[in-house]
């Protein structure tokens, strides 16, 4: 190992030596909320099957669930994963259970606990081995593992230093010698973020008497049988160990060996040796039942700090013994009392110091810095440790109301903004939504481009890219540039036949003057051709005078150099939300307004319809929350009102004059209300326009008259290439309809059959 | 008709009386510029099939050319049309041949005039009985045929003020009038249009010993044989008349009966009794030999004012009558000398007034005043009309100089900026070659939004809409948008394994900074994530400073919220055009020089290069003008240079730094040099992004070294998904590459089965 220790100690200061990709994996039980016990219901179907899933899985017991982050480029991405997948296995499973937040299990019987209900027949008869060999109640235990690969550039950088010849060797040297340093020191990890304490009633048939720091972590915990020991000292020799293990049958697969730390990288050991360890995985980790991913940043970060001081610190010279040794202190430390500290012969400071050595020579932020100041205040204070904190909470050796309050906690904290995706607010609601809908059925996602909002979608070897949450391959390139030109839009729906607002384009304000004699005894609108937030509008729903007529027209002309003079439609206008040529949903917009209840003044209707989750700010929500700006201000002194005025019960006054959600209107679903032969022809239109996802603006005048393609009864005022989905999902009234979830199933029907 | 007069004169004067659909139809024939005779070659191959072909047939013998424009919904257009489709005709027939510019063929034998090899039996047997009917000779002589269709809102209009029950009887009694009309005043025309003044040796047995004003308007043009004799006193006459000379072979078919106004809509007379005349075919035009398009917009606009002076003038009593007298006076006045005036019995001031009243009755725009006031002014003066101008180019009775003087005239014109089509300079280059070549093909078109440049092409039922020239249904949505992104882009070549230039994002400037220990030895670019214009790019091609580090990412800063550090990547930039898995073309682009001769200075140097008719202003030419300005001041300076400096033979003088070719850059076509390993990957980056139409940036150092996927010898540093196609075609350097008619022919392989 000589060319591997002090490697670190030697390399320039400006190695990236936090460089690295990270994977965790968390397990959880579902709890029944209304027993209070392990969840007799069957693993999720909303998620699809776990024969593919990536991202959500069962482990041992058909209520338990695996949540498995992909690959994170930095520790503060694989906490963003893990708190999406944490949210959106939260809000799959039945919404009277929760995920219980402990590592140890509340209170269960053996018969309560059914094997994970696999396809694969080799995984389920490997599974009814264990629980033969361990009891079923050991596999309740759940915990989190800590997958770690070093960056590619350092790897390289480490390895052109090393003087190896071979980068496999180089890899295997070092990811081994990281396990023995790894296991040398685990106590110490033990000590900062052991959590398991107690067990509930029933679980040992003899009861602890006091609580402890970590039984996952000690021999109580799910360990192999005595007989198995392992050795570290070489991959030749770990390798060989397992094998013949598994040859004689102590172990039924190299997989049932459980360490704190396992290689990774090969299906079988023996490949390391050829093909070279990839990463580690770490797996020690009790759940952080304060936080409702089971592990916080600042836990992930000291543990990628701990491991590069691993990096950093020799490795050990006898190895079997010196683990050997490390083991008795870990088990020593793991069944110790909380407000313990260490013991004297643990030499946390060698470690302590390693951290030190390894900020400074590395310039590394002061985060890291603060982090190990953090440990150092663990160390010299057991109350500051997970288990020191979880002490308080421990009520009559038990946590199973602690345990029933945070899982609660964290399943409404889950349904609390139902439609965002947790850690993911930052982006496009429609694309959260999609994205929550990759993850529940389990196809898989890389965010090309966070701002942009640019998906990579896929199962097995099949693609697809996303933008926008609706701009696909399946629409053509050219159809969604004939959308974003009106002038277009309307000769192609003209062409096909499909009723359109009469009208002409100008380029030039003496053209359009000489107009007016042709549509001075219409109502029209007067409207610039390509801008779209209603700038430079004007609307005569009545006909107008030349000069009001001139007037629009330098208002329009002030935003484009191309004018449309169209006539003027008199309705209402609907949504109608156009996917793969059929409707999926119909949305009516009506103007930020209050209705009375004889009691209160505007200004508390307004506070009171705010109070609704879906209102938020800046489009991260489905609704907009309500100001009661100057314009609404103006508005309500229009209709002889103040904010400070009582309305009449149902008496409904309007705060703006314009039925954007943006500036605070009610979104209404009226899919199931609407006549079909509306819908139909809607989604004629986005068909005639060789659109696939698309959103139709029709105005209606009475929805009580049928539709045809000869009588419309109603006219298109536009076509939308990238229509808002949310607001049809999450409705201000109406049930509300899912429309990410249809995309994501058009896109992978092999995968999502229907929805 | 008593409904049918006086409905104009008694209607608002905001009816939208000039509303009217125009199309135009022109004969010419092909002359060799060698024998300044009839061309003996066949129909050009390059115009596709006359099975269907809607713009450029052939007429009655192989070297007849027939331009026939769309419908157009102005006179403006209608000319446009024309004039792009001459345009086309001109540039598609052999380069050493023109189209003769007059109505009276050159000189010519019967046996020269081969009869159109037209594929339909019918047709081809229709013509030899002509032949033999009229002889071929007469066949040869041209003219322009003038279709108008009144406005749909001005015909709905004058309908309702009729009080007529049926719209159908109402247009025919509306377009039977002005048949009639026309034909009772249409002298008016010979005397202001007629331009076939002399027939050239041989053409007749006897020749004439004066000029006129119209053989082509005599009893001596193409008209049918005397014992055909068609009333147009009412459409059942007519109708009946016309069958009853095709029942006894007096007439061969309907169409065989040639008169100055032919009825239109449908192939069978006897249908417009059940579905109504749609139109007016104006057949009495001779060429004007002094417009390219054998008609300026003046006289368009004329005929459009004379033709609604014909609706405004009652209809004749007597029709017949009437309409014997008009043609015994239209015969005088067009054999009469063409600086006679008109003869007094002619009711000229009928038509003046007439026009006179309807344009102050409808307040029509001064353009038509000044129409008016022209055409009095060749009624007061002879010499102002098109006869008297032709007459001063008459030679020894013979107009073969003059013919093959304006022949050659406009055959340079055509090939002068042979890469622009005639009438849509505006539009962007590469839509107007795709025009072209649509045109050429017989493709129909339609410009949905001119300044958007989107067409709508199709052919029998299958309609494409093209965007910029190269966006279509071919690509599927999703792949532009990820081509607009730089990093998005990067990540999916990375992914499938293609070269792409090392580096990283970032979102603000104290990660970026950090980011300077890793490249601190390398040649880097700094630069904002989106834009696209070179603002906010540095490049280091050594190692930088900190500080200069430090100041590019303040600069890209200031362009993007998003900076991207990558390697820089030294090596010649190269533009591969991939097109549908294939590369189509290569093209290195050069930085503005000169290239000295030892004689010139570099500012005459420049004035030379600025002569290649490829070079224009503002991407409307496939090159630019090289501006002496200030950049290319300091260029020179700093190279010791000024523009009076005398460059030695051979010496280049960069004049830019940068190669684009929008400030003076040279294109070089090197698609035929350049190794076909690179064309291949290129395209293959290409497919792996799922581009059909795609720009492929790839930097090469070293082109004599082959490419793998494994060893590509080259990094793509941009993939362009709305690639300008003009470039390749029209260089300054290399043969030129076809790319429209690429997309064309793959849009339409039903049209075109290669190219």
């Amino acid at each position: 190992m000589s060319n591997i220790d002090q490697l670190l100690q030697q390399s320039p200061q400006n190695l990236p030596v936090l460089q690295a990709t990270f994977g965790l994996e968390r397990e959880s039980l579902r709890i029944d909320q209304k027993t209070q016990r392990l969840a007799q219901t069957p693993h999720p179907h909303k998620l699809g099957s776990r024969s593919y899933h990536p991202y959500i899985q069962t482990d041992y017991s058909e209520p338990q669930l695996e949540l498995i982050t992909p690959v994170a480029k930095s520790s503060k991405e694989v906490l963003r994963f893990l708190g999406a997948i944490t949210d959106v296995a939260q809000r799959s499973i039945d919404n009277d259970q929760y995920l219980w937040p402990l590592s140890m299990p509340p209170q269960l019987r053996e018969d309560e606990i059914e094997i994970a209900r696999l396809e694969d027949p080799f995984e389920l008869s490997y599974r009814q081995h264990l629980a033969e060999k361990y009891g079923k109640m050991l596999q309740s235990m759940s915990g989190i593992h800590y997958n770690i690969e070093l960056g590619a550039d350092l790897l390289k950088l480490l390895f052109e230093r090393s003087g190896c010849q071979s980068l496999i060797a180089f890899k295997n040297d070092l990811y081994l010698k990281l396990a023995q340093n790894f296991l040398s020191y685990r106590w110490f990890l033990t000590y900062l973020y052991g959590a398991s304490p107690i067990a509930e009633q029933g679980f040992f048939e003899k009861g602890l008497t006091a609580p402890v720091r970590s039984l996952r972590n000690s021999h109580l915990g799910y360990v192999n049988t005595e007989d198995v020991s392992v050795p570290f000292d070489s991959l030749e020799n770990y390798i060989s160990s397992i094998e013949h293990y598994v040859s004689t049958g102590a172990l039924s697969a190299e997989k049932e060996f459980y360490s704190a730390v396992r290689l990774r990288g090969s299906k079988h050991n023996r490949d390391y040796l050829t093909k070279g360890i990839t990463y580690l995985e770490f797996r020690c980790f009790d759940l952080n039942p304060f936080d409702n991913r089971g592990i916080t940043q600042e836990t992930i970060d000291s543990i990628h700090l701990f491991i590069l001081a691993m990096l950093w610190l020799d490795a050990p010279q006898a190895v079997s013994l010196s683990l050997d040794k490390a083991a008795g202190l870990n088990e020593k430390i793991a069944l110790s009392h909380p407000l313990e500290k260490l013991p004297q012969e643990a030499p946390y400071q060698d470690v302590l110091t390693a951290m030190e050595e390894l900020i400074r020579h590395f310039q590394l932020p002061a985060y890291y810095e603060q982090l190990l100041a953090d440990i150092k205040g663990q160390i010299s204070n057991p109350r500051l440790t997970v288990g020191g904190h979880l002490l308080e909470h421990i009520d009559n050796l038990s946590l199973e109301t602690f345990g029933q309050q945070k899982g609660k906690e964290y399943h409404d904290y889950a349904w609390q903004a139902y439609y965002a995706l947790k850690g993911y607010e930052n982006m496009e609601l429609s694309t959260q939504m999609l994205l929550f809908d990759a993850i529940q059925k389990g196809i898989h996602f890389d965010i090309l481009d966070e701002s942009d909002q640019f998906l990579k979608l896929w199962h097995a070897k099949h693609i697809e890219y996303v933008k926008n949450g609706n701009m696909t391959s399946k629409d053509n390139y050219v159809v969604p540039l004939a959308m974003a030109n009106k002038v277009v839009t309307k000769k192609i729906l003209r062409e096909h036949g499909y009723p359109v607002p009469a009208g002409a384009e100008f380029d030039s304000k003496d053209e359009a003057l000489r107009y007016y004699q042709q549509v001075e005894k219409q109502a029209i609108v007067v409207k610039p051709k390509s801008t779209n937030f209603g700038l430079g509008i004007s609307i005569f729903d009545t006909p107008t005078s030349l000069t009001d007529y001139e007037k629009a027209l330098d208002i329009a002309f002030l935003e484009d150099s191309s004018v449309l003079v169209e006539e003027f439609i008199a309705g209402t206008e609907y949504r109608f939300f156009v996917l793969d040529g059929k409707c999926e949903a119909v949305l009516l917009r009506v103007a930020a307004n209050v209705v009375g209840d004889g009691r209160q003044t505007i200004q508390q209707l307004v506070d009171q319809k705010n109070q609704n989750p879906l209102r938020g700010r800046d489009h991260r929500s489905p609704l907009e929350i309500i100001d009661l700006g100057d314009i609404e201000l103006l508005m309500l002194q229009q209709q002889g009102c103040t904010p400070e005025s009582i309305l009449p019960a149902g008496v409904k006054v309007n705060l703006r004059g314009n039925s954007n959600i943006s500036t605070g209107g009610d979104s209404i679903d009226i899919t199931e209300e609407m006549d079909s032969s509306y819908k139909q022809l809607a989604a004629d239109m986005a068909k005639a326009m060789g659109a696939w996802a698309c959103g139709v603006d029709l105005i209606i005048p009475d929805t009580s008259l049928k539709a045809t393609k000869e009588n419309p009864h109603c006219t298109c005022i536009e076509l939308n290439f990238n229509p808002s989905m949310y607001m049809h999902t999450y409705c201000q009234e109406g049930p509300g309809q899912v429309i990410t979830g249809k995309i994501l199933a058009k896109l992978f029907p092999e995968v999502i059959a229907n929805i």
